[in-house]
Protein backbone atom coordinates (compact mmCIF):
# COMPACT_ATOMS: atom_id res chain seq x y z
CA UNK A 1 0.00 0.00 0.00
CA UNK A 2 1.04 3.58 -0.79
CA UNK A 3 2.26 5.86 1.65
CA UNK A 4 -0.33 9.08 2.02
CA UNK A 5 1.21 12.31 2.85
CA UNK A 6 -0.88 14.85 3.84
CA UNK A 7 0.15 18.68 3.34
CA UNK A 8 -0.83 21.95 2.37
CA UNK A 9 -0.67 22.70 -1.35
CA UNK A 10 0.98 25.31 -3.16
CA UNK A 11 4.36 25.95 -1.12
CA UNK A 12 7.13 23.55 -0.64
CA UNK A 13 6.87 23.91 3.26
CA UNK A 14 8.06 21.62 5.47
CA UNK A 15 6.10 18.46 3.57
CA UNK A 16 8.80 18.71 1.26
CA UNK A 17 11.23 17.63 4.06
CA UNK A 18 9.23 14.42 3.66
CA UNK A 19 9.10 14.69 -0.57
CA UNK A 20 12.85 14.36 -0.29
CA UNK A 21 12.84 11.06 1.63
CA UNK A 22 10.12 9.62 -0.53
CA UNK A 23 11.45 10.18 -3.63
CA UNK A 24 15.34 9.32 -2.99
CA UNK A 25 14.22 5.95 -1.74
CA UNK A 26 11.94 5.57 -5.07
CA UNK A 27 9.04 4.87 -2.21
CA UNK A 28 5.19 4.34 -3.51
CA UNK A 29 3.45 7.37 -2.37
CA UNK A 30 0.46 10.07 -2.60
CA UNK A 31 0.61 13.38 -2.40
CA UNK A 32 -3.12 13.40 -1.23
CA UNK A 33 -3.89 17.04 -1.33
CA UNK A 34 -2.08 17.61 -5.15
CA UNK A 35 -3.37 14.54 -6.13
CA UNK A 36 -7.26 14.18 -5.42
CA UNK A 37 -9.65 16.38 -6.12
CA UNK A 38 -11.01 14.98 -2.43
CA UNK A 39 -7.35 15.24 -0.81
CA UNK A 40 -7.35 18.70 0.92
CA UNK A 41 -10.99 17.75 2.60
CA UNK A 42 -9.65 14.41 4.02
CA UNK A 43 -6.69 16.65 5.28
CA UNK A 44 -9.20 19.14 6.89
CA UNK A 45 -11.28 15.92 8.66
CA UNK A 46 -8.25 14.20 10.17
CA UNK A 47 -7.39 17.78 11.26
CA UNK A 48 -10.22 18.25 12.81
CA UNK A 49 -10.53 15.18 14.49
CA UNK A 50 -12.96 13.44 12.39
CA UNK A 51 -11.94 10.14 11.52
CA UNK A 52 -9.00 8.60 14.25
CA UNK A 53 -8.81 9.58 18.05
CA UNK A 54 -5.01 9.69 17.19
CA UNK A 55 -5.55 12.51 14.99
CA UNK A 56 -2.25 15.18 14.15
CA UNK A 57 -1.97 18.79 15.61
CA UNK A 58 -0.92 20.32 12.03
CA UNK A 59 0.42 18.95 8.80
CA UNK A 60 2.82 17.44 7.46
CA UNK A 61 1.50 13.92 8.29
CA UNK A 62 1.99 11.06 7.17
CA UNK A 63 -0.76 7.76 6.56
CA UNK A 64 0.63 4.02 6.74
CA UNK A 65 -2.41 2.36 6.65
CA UNK A 66 -4.18 3.35 9.89
CA UNK A 67 -1.26 4.30 11.36
CA UNK A 68 -1.05 8.23 10.99
CA UNK A 69 2.39 10.08 12.28
CA UNK A 70 2.55 13.65 12.23
CA UNK A 71 6.09 16.02 12.34
CA UNK A 72 8.74 16.09 10.08
CA UNK A 73 11.55 14.34 12.11
CA UNK A 74 9.06 11.69 13.73
CA UNK A 75 7.98 11.10 9.87
CA UNK A 76 11.64 10.59 8.93
CA UNK A 77 12.10 8.64 11.98
CA UNK A 78 9.15 6.43 11.31
CA UNK A 79 10.42 6.27 7.50
CA UNK A 80 14.10 5.93 7.99
CA UNK A 81 14.16 2.44 8.79
CA UNK A 82 12.09 1.02 6.22
CA UNK A 83 13.78 3.65 2.98
CA UNK A 84 16.88 2.80 4.27
CA UNK A 85 17.63 5.99 4.80
CA UNK A 86 18.32 5.38 8.73
CA UNK A 87 21.82 4.94 9.91
CA UNK A 88 23.02 1.53 9.42
CA UNK A 89 24.37 1.33 12.89
CA UNK A 90 21.06 1.84 15.26
CA UNK A 91 22.89 3.26 17.92
CA UNK A 92 23.03 6.12 15.32
CA UNK A 93 19.31 6.61 15.11
CA UNK A 94 19.09 8.94 18.24
CA UNK A 95 22.29 11.12 16.77
CA UNK A 96 20.77 11.67 13.63
CA UNK A 97 17.19 12.26 15.30
CA UNK A 98 19.13 14.75 17.18
CA UNK A 99 20.25 16.47 14.51
CA UNK A 100 16.71 16.22 12.29
CA UNK A 101 15.49 18.03 15.11
CA UNK A 102 17.86 20.54 15.08
CA UNK A 103 17.30 21.38 11.52
CA UNK A 104 14.07 21.41 13.06
CA UNK A 105 14.39 24.38 15.22
CA UNK A 106 16.53 25.87 12.50
CA UNK A 107 13.46 25.48 10.20
CA UNK A 108 11.10 27.19 12.87
CA UNK A 109 13.72 30.28 13.25
CA UNK A 110 13.68 30.99 9.98
CA UNK A 111 9.92 31.09 9.11
CA UNK A 112 9.70 33.31 12.12
CA UNK A 113 12.15 35.54 10.43
CA UNK A 114 8.60 36.75 8.42
CA UNK A 115 6.11 36.31 11.25
CA UNK A 116 7.86 37.49 14.22
CA UNK A 117 4.58 38.56 16.02
CA UNK A 118 2.05 35.92 15.16
CA UNK A 119 0.95 33.93 12.42
CA UNK A 120 -2.45 35.13 12.54
CA UNK A 121 -1.15 38.43 11.25
CA UNK A 122 0.05 39.33 7.59
CA UNK A 123 3.83 39.37 7.11
CA UNK A 124 2.88 43.44 6.04
CA UNK A 125 1.52 43.83 9.69
CA UNK A 126 4.47 42.66 11.48
CA UNK A 127 7.42 44.15 8.81
CA UNK A 128 9.69 46.22 11.05
CA UNK A 129 9.91 43.10 13.76
CA UNK A 130 10.68 41.01 10.68
CA UNK A 131 13.65 43.14 10.10
CA UNK A 132 14.54 43.15 13.32
CA UNK A 133 14.27 39.00 13.79
CA UNK A 134 16.03 39.12 10.29
CA UNK A 135 19.03 41.04 11.50
CA UNK A 136 19.62 38.53 14.73
CA UNK A 137 18.84 35.34 12.49
CA UNK A 138 21.49 36.18 9.93
CA UNK A 139 23.88 37.83 12.38
CA UNK A 140 23.83 34.80 15.03
CA UNK A 141 21.75 32.47 13.94
CA UNK A 142 22.70 31.29 10.59
CA UNK A 143 26.29 30.87 11.86
CA UNK A 144 25.21 29.42 14.79
CA UNK A 145 23.90 26.20 13.08
CA UNK A 146 25.59 26.02 9.99
CA UNK A 147 29.14 26.13 11.93
CA UNK A 148 27.25 23.57 14.05
CA UNK A 149 26.01 20.95 11.03
CA UNK A 150 29.69 21.69 9.17
CA UNK A 151 31.62 20.77 12.36
CA UNK A 152 29.80 17.68 12.66
CA UNK A 153 30.21 16.91 9.14
CA UNK A 154 33.95 17.47 9.02
CA UNK A 155 34.28 15.37 12.29
CA UNK A 156 32.15 12.54 10.88
CA UNK A 157 34.36 9.31 11.69
CA UNK A 158 33.30 7.47 8.31
CA UNK A 159 33.88 10.20 6.21
CA UNK A 160 32.56 13.93 5.50
CA UNK A 161 30.24 12.82 2.50
CA UNK A 162 27.56 12.14 4.54
CA UNK A 163 26.42 13.58 8.16
CA UNK A 164 25.96 10.32 9.64
CA UNK A 165 27.31 6.96 9.58
CA UNK A 166 28.45 5.64 6.47
CA UNK A 167 25.97 6.20 4.05
CA UNK A 168 23.20 9.01 3.18
CA UNK A 169 20.42 9.56 5.67
CA UNK A 170 17.31 12.03 5.61
CA UNK A 171 19.64 14.54 7.39
CA UNK A 172 21.48 15.15 4.22
CA UNK A 173 18.64 15.31 2.40
CA UNK A 174 17.26 17.64 5.43
CA UNK A 175 20.31 19.85 4.74
CA UNK A 176 19.97 20.14 1.42
CA UNK A 177 16.28 21.27 1.79
CA UNK A 178 17.47 23.72 4.26
CA UNK A 179 20.25 25.16 2.51
CA UNK A 180 18.57 25.48 -0.51
CA UNK A 181 15.86 27.39 1.22
CA UNK A 182 18.26 29.91 2.75
CA UNK A 183 20.16 30.06 -0.06
CA UNK A 184 16.49 31.51 -1.52
CA UNK A 185 15.17 33.45 1.25
CA UNK A 186 18.94 35.19 1.89
CA UNK A 187 20.83 35.30 -0.80
CA UNK A 188 22.83 38.20 0.07
CA UNK A 189 23.43 36.74 3.34
CA UNK A 190 24.47 33.73 2.04
CA UNK A 191 26.60 35.10 -0.14
CA UNK A 192 29.96 33.84 1.41
CA UNK A 193 28.19 30.80 2.52
CA UNK A 194 29.95 27.86 -0.03
CA UNK A 195 33.60 29.28 1.24
CA UNK A 196 32.42 29.18 4.54
CA UNK A 197 30.88 26.18 5.02
CA UNK A 198 32.79 23.66 2.26
CA UNK A 199 31.70 20.93 3.67
CA UNK A 200 28.12 21.64 3.97
CA UNK A 201 28.20 23.10 0.21
CA UNK A 202 29.74 20.13 -1.99
CA UNK A 203 27.23 17.86 0.50
CA UNK A 204 24.74 20.41 -0.94
CA UNK A 205 25.48 19.54 -4.11
CA UNK A 206 26.48 16.28 -4.66
CA UNK A 207 22.48 15.45 -2.94
CA UNK A 208 21.32 17.53 -6.22
CA UNK A 209 23.00 15.18 -8.09
CA UNK A 210 21.78 11.89 -7.04
CA UNK A 211 19.77 10.10 -9.42
CA UNK A 212 16.41 10.25 -8.16
CA UNK A 213 16.78 13.94 -6.25
CA UNK A 214 18.06 15.30 -9.79
CA UNK A 215 15.16 13.47 -11.75
CA UNK A 216 12.52 14.76 -8.69
CA UNK A 217 14.05 18.46 -9.30
CA UNK A 218 13.31 18.67 -12.63
CA UNK A 219 9.88 17.21 -12.10
CA UNK A 220 6.44 19.16 -11.71
CA UNK A 221 6.56 17.34 -8.49
CA UNK A 222 9.26 19.74 -6.84
CA UNK A 223 7.43 23.09 -6.14
CA UNK A 224 9.34 26.14 -6.51
CA UNK A 225 10.01 28.29 -3.17
CA UNK A 226 7.63 31.00 -3.00
CA UNK A 227 6.52 33.98 -0.46
CA UNK A 228 3.68 31.67 1.00
CA UNK A 229 6.08 29.28 2.11
CA UNK A 230 8.85 28.68 5.13
CA UNK A 231 11.65 30.28 2.90
CA UNK A 232 10.38 33.34 1.64
CA UNK A 233 12.56 36.04 -0.07
CA UNK A 234 11.51 39.66 1.69
CA UNK A 235 14.88 41.86 -0.32
CA UNK A 236 14.14 44.57 3.05
CA UNK A 237 14.78 41.39 5.38
CA UNK A 238 18.17 40.09 3.29
CA UNK A 239 21.09 41.80 3.78
CA UNK A 240 24.89 40.97 4.40
CA UNK A 241 25.81 39.46 7.85
CA UNK A 242 27.05 41.64 10.61
CA UNK B 1 25.60 3.02 35.07
CA UNK B 2 23.72 6.25 35.73
CA UNK B 3 22.03 8.50 33.42
CA UNK B 4 23.80 12.04 32.90
CA UNK B 5 21.66 14.50 32.09
CA UNK B 6 23.06 17.68 31.04
CA UNK B 7 21.39 21.22 31.38
CA UNK B 8 21.65 25.10 32.53
CA UNK B 9 21.36 25.52 36.52
CA UNK B 10 19.01 27.73 37.85
CA UNK B 11 16.27 27.19 36.00
CA UNK B 12 13.41 24.26 35.32
CA UNK B 13 13.30 25.29 31.51
CA UNK B 14 13.59 22.61 28.94
CA UNK B 15 15.85 20.13 31.50
CA UNK B 16 12.65 19.77 33.83
CA UNK B 17 10.89 17.80 31.17
CA UNK B 18 13.61 14.91 31.15
CA UNK B 19 13.95 15.02 35.28
CA UNK B 20 10.18 14.52 35.73
CA UNK B 21 10.71 11.19 33.67
CA UNK B 22 13.49 10.41 35.45
CA UNK B 23 12.03 11.25 38.52
CA UNK B 24 8.69 9.55 37.88
CA UNK B 25 10.61 6.35 36.93
CA UNK B 26 13.00 6.11 39.90
CA UNK B 27 15.83 6.12 37.67
CA UNK B 28 19.13 6.69 38.68
CA UNK B 29 20.77 9.73 37.11
CA UNK B 30 23.25 12.72 37.69
CA UNK B 31 21.91 16.23 37.37
CA UNK B 32 25.82 17.11 36.47
CA UNK B 33 25.69 20.73 35.99
CA UNK B 34 23.88 21.02 39.76
CA UNK B 35 25.87 18.25 41.28
CA UNK B 36 29.43 18.20 40.34
CA UNK B 37 32.08 20.97 40.65
CA UNK B 38 33.37 20.55 36.67
CA UNK B 39 29.64 19.94 35.94
CA UNK B 40 29.41 23.23 33.80
CA UNK B 41 33.37 22.03 32.86
CA UNK B 42 32.41 19.06 31.26
CA UNK B 43 28.82 20.30 29.79
CA UNK B 44 30.82 23.72 28.16
CA UNK B 45 33.63 21.00 26.93
CA UNK B 46 30.71 18.72 24.93
CA UNK B 47 28.94 22.12 23.21
CA UNK B 48 32.27 22.92 21.90
CA UNK B 49 32.53 20.01 20.12
CA UNK B 50 35.52 18.48 22.00
CA UNK B 51 35.39 15.25 23.19
CA UNK B 52 32.80 14.06 20.87
CA UNK B 53 32.68 13.91 17.40
CA UNK B 54 28.29 13.50 17.65
CA UNK B 55 28.13 16.36 20.28
CA UNK B 56 24.98 18.17 21.01
CA UNK B 57 23.95 21.67 19.87
CA UNK B 58 22.67 22.76 22.86
CA UNK B 59 21.47 21.65 27.00
CA UNK B 60 19.22 19.42 27.53
CA UNK B 61 21.15 16.08 27.03
CA UNK B 62 21.94 12.67 28.31
CA UNK B 63 24.76 11.02 28.32
CA UNK B 64 24.11 7.12 28.38
CA UNK B 65 27.67 5.26 28.68
CA UNK B 66 29.46 6.80 25.59
CA UNK B 67 25.97 7.65 23.61
CA UNK B 68 24.74 11.41 23.55
CA UNK B 69 21.33 12.26 22.93
CA UNK B 70 20.05 15.49 22.58
CA UNK B 71 16.92 17.57 22.24
CA UNK B 72 13.68 16.92 25.02
CA UNK B 73 11.95 14.69 22.64
CA UNK B 74 14.47 12.59 21.78
CA UNK B 75 15.87 11.89 24.79
CA UNK B 76 11.90 10.89 26.16
CA UNK B 77 11.74 8.66 23.33
CA UNK B 78 15.18 6.93 23.96
CA UNK B 79 14.58 6.81 27.57
CA UNK B 80 10.05 5.55 27.55
CA UNK B 81 11.12 1.88 26.88
CA UNK B 82 13.73 1.74 29.58
CA UNK B 83 11.83 3.70 32.37
CA UNK B 84 8.62 2.26 31.80
CA UNK B 85 7.14 5.23 30.44
CA UNK B 86 6.30 4.63 26.56
CA UNK B 87 3.22 3.37 25.42
CA UNK B 88 3.04 -0.82 26.27
CA UNK B 89 1.58 -1.26 22.40
CA UNK B 90 4.57 -0.26 20.10
CA UNK B 91 2.17 0.89 17.23
CA UNK B 92 1.24 4.00 19.71
CA UNK B 93 5.05 5.24 20.02
CA UNK B 94 5.15 7.43 17.06
CA UNK B 95 1.71 8.86 18.35
CA UNK B 96 2.76 9.50 21.35
CA UNK B 97 6.54 10.87 19.67
CA UNK B 98 4.33 13.38 17.56
CA UNK B 99 2.76 14.08 21.09
CA UNK B 100 5.56 15.16 22.44
CA UNK B 101 7.03 17.13 19.32
CA UNK B 102 3.51 18.98 19.36
CA UNK B 103 4.42 20.10 22.61
CA UNK B 104 8.35 20.99 22.04
CA UNK B 105 6.63 23.48 19.72
CA UNK B 106 3.92 24.76 22.06
CA UNK B 107 7.02 25.51 24.71
CA UNK B 108 9.33 27.20 21.71
CA UNK B 109 6.34 29.41 21.31
CA UNK B 110 6.03 30.63 24.93
CA UNK B 111 9.66 31.05 25.14
CA UNK B 112 9.03 33.65 22.40
CA UNK B 113 6.53 35.33 24.01
CA UNK B 114 9.40 37.34 25.60
CA UNK B 115 11.57 36.72 23.15
CA UNK B 116 10.36 37.18 20.04
CA UNK B 117 12.98 39.73 18.36
CA UNK B 118 15.99 37.45 19.41
CA UNK B 119 17.79 35.47 22.24
CA UNK B 120 20.88 38.05 21.53
CA UNK B 121 18.67 41.01 23.41
CA UNK B 122 17.35 41.31 26.88
CA UNK B 123 13.77 41.10 26.92
CA UNK B 124 13.70 44.66 28.13
CA UNK B 125 14.74 45.26 24.37
CA UNK B 126 12.04 43.90 23.25
CA UNK B 127 9.40 44.45 25.44
CA UNK B 128 6.76 46.38 22.84
CA UNK B 129 7.30 43.42 20.38
CA UNK B 130 6.88 40.59 23.69
CA UNK B 131 3.36 42.54 24.49
CA UNK B 132 2.04 41.85 20.46
CA UNK B 133 3.85 38.59 20.59
CA UNK B 134 2.11 37.22 24.33
CA UNK B 135 -0.99 38.80 23.33
CA UNK B 136 -1.66 36.56 20.15
CA UNK B 137 0.18 33.80 21.81
CA UNK B 138 -3.06 34.35 24.61
CA UNK B 139 -6.03 34.41 22.44
CA UNK B 140 -5.00 31.94 19.49
CA UNK B 141 -2.08 29.39 20.06
CA UNK B 142 -3.14 28.62 24.05
CA UNK B 143 -6.72 27.78 23.23
CA UNK B 144 -5.42 26.04 19.62
CA UNK B 145 -2.68 23.55 21.37
CA UNK B 146 -4.97 23.19 24.80
CA UNK B 147 -7.91 22.18 22.57
CA UNK B 148 -6.48 19.71 20.47
CA UNK B 149 -5.22 17.92 23.80
CA UNK B 150 -8.40 18.38 25.99
CA UNK B 151 -9.69 16.09 22.67
CA UNK B 152 -6.84 13.37 22.30
CA UNK B 153 -7.06 12.87 25.99
CA UNK B 154 -10.96 12.62 26.07
CA UNK B 155 -11.03 10.44 22.96
CA UNK B 156 -8.22 8.35 23.97
CA UNK B 157 -9.74 4.89 23.48
CA UNK B 158 -8.11 3.36 26.57
CA UNK B 159 -9.84 6.49 28.76
CA UNK B 160 -8.91 9.68 30.03
CA UNK B 161 -6.81 9.23 32.75
CA UNK B 162 -3.76 9.73 30.38
CA UNK B 163 -3.37 10.89 26.97
CA UNK B 164 -1.77 7.77 25.24
CA UNK B 165 -2.85 3.90 25.76
CA UNK B 166 -3.55 2.43 29.23
CA UNK B 167 -0.70 3.83 31.50
CA UNK B 168 1.21 7.00 32.20
CA UNK B 169 3.54 7.94 29.19
CA UNK B 170 6.10 11.01 29.21
CA UNK B 171 3.82 12.82 27.18
CA UNK B 172 1.19 13.31 30.20
CA UNK B 173 4.36 14.12 32.46
CA UNK B 174 5.15 17.40 29.64
CA UNK B 175 1.69 18.22 29.46
CA UNK B 176 1.92 18.50 33.18
CA UNK B 177 4.88 20.61 33.27
CA UNK B 178 3.99 22.93 30.39
CA UNK B 179 0.50 23.55 31.81
CA UNK B 180 2.36 24.30 35.66
CA UNK B 181 4.70 26.88 33.56
CA UNK B 182 1.60 28.74 31.55
CA UNK B 183 -0.23 28.90 34.93
CA UNK B 184 2.90 30.40 36.51
CA UNK B 185 3.44 32.79 33.31
CA UNK B 186 -0.26 33.88 32.89
CA UNK B 187 -2.07 33.58 35.33
CA UNK B 188 -4.81 35.85 33.81
CA UNK B 189 -4.83 34.33 30.89
CA UNK B 190 -5.47 30.60 32.62
CA UNK B 191 -8.12 31.88 34.85
CA UNK B 192 -10.52 30.03 33.82
CA UNK B 193 -8.32 26.89 32.18
CA UNK B 194 -9.70 24.29 34.58
CA UNK B 195 -13.46 24.99 33.26
CA UNK B 196 -12.19 24.83 29.76
CA UNK B 197 -9.96 22.08 29.59
CA UNK B 198 -11.39 19.88 32.23
CA UNK B 199 -10.04 16.45 31.69
CA UNK B 200 -6.38 18.29 30.99
CA UNK B 201 -6.93 19.73 34.48
CA UNK B 202 -7.60 16.34 35.88
CA UNK B 203 -5.14 15.18 34.31
CA UNK B 204 -2.32 17.65 35.96
CA UNK B 205 -3.04 17.22 39.56
CA UNK B 206 -3.49 13.29 38.95
CA UNK B 207 0.37 14.03 37.87
CA UNK B 208 0.81 16.10 41.12
CA UNK B 209 -0.23 13.53 43.42
CA UNK B 210 1.80 10.42 41.60
CA UNK B 211 4.01 9.08 44.76
CA UNK B 212 7.38 9.83 43.20
CA UNK B 213 6.24 13.25 41.61
CA UNK B 214 4.92 14.73 45.03
CA UNK B 215 8.27 13.55 46.53
CA UNK B 216 10.05 15.02 43.78
CA UNK B 217 7.88 18.16 43.79
CA UNK B 218 8.91 18.38 47.69
CA UNK B 219 12.19 18.17 47.10
CA UNK B 220 15.40 20.39 46.87
CA UNK B 221 15.81 19.24 43.62
CA UNK B 222 12.77 20.80 41.79
CA UNK B 223 13.70 24.63 40.93
CA UNK B 224 11.19 27.19 40.55
CA UNK B 225 10.04 28.99 37.87
CA UNK B 226 11.57 31.78 37.48
CA UNK B 227 12.49 34.93 35.23
CA UNK B 228 15.47 33.24 33.55
CA UNK B 229 13.32 30.27 32.20
CA UNK B 230 10.80 29.61 29.58
CA UNK B 231 8.12 30.28 31.52
CA UNK B 232 8.26 33.59 33.13
CA UNK B 233 5.71 35.87 35.05
CA UNK B 234 5.76 39.54 33.41
CA UNK B 235 2.70 41.08 34.63
CA UNK B 236 2.64 42.95 31.07
CA UNK B 237 2.71 40.37 29.02
CA UNK B 238 -0.22 38.76 30.97
CA UNK B 239 -3.82 39.22 30.09
CA UNK B 240 -7.61 37.40 29.78
CA UNK B 241 -8.36 35.82 26.30
CA UNK B 242 -9.80 38.40 23.84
Amino acid sequence: MSYELYYWPGIPGRGEYVRLALEEAGADYVDVVRAKKTGMAAMMKLLDGKGSSRGPFAPPFLKDGDLIVSHVANILFYLGPKLGLAPRNESLRFFAHGLQLTITDFVAEAHDTHHPISTELYYEDQIEEAKARAKNFIAYRIPKFMSYFERILAGNPEGDKQIVGDRLTDVDLSLFQTMEGLRYAFPRALKKFDGEYPKLAALREAVRQRTNIARYLASERRIPFNESGIFRHYPELDRAPR
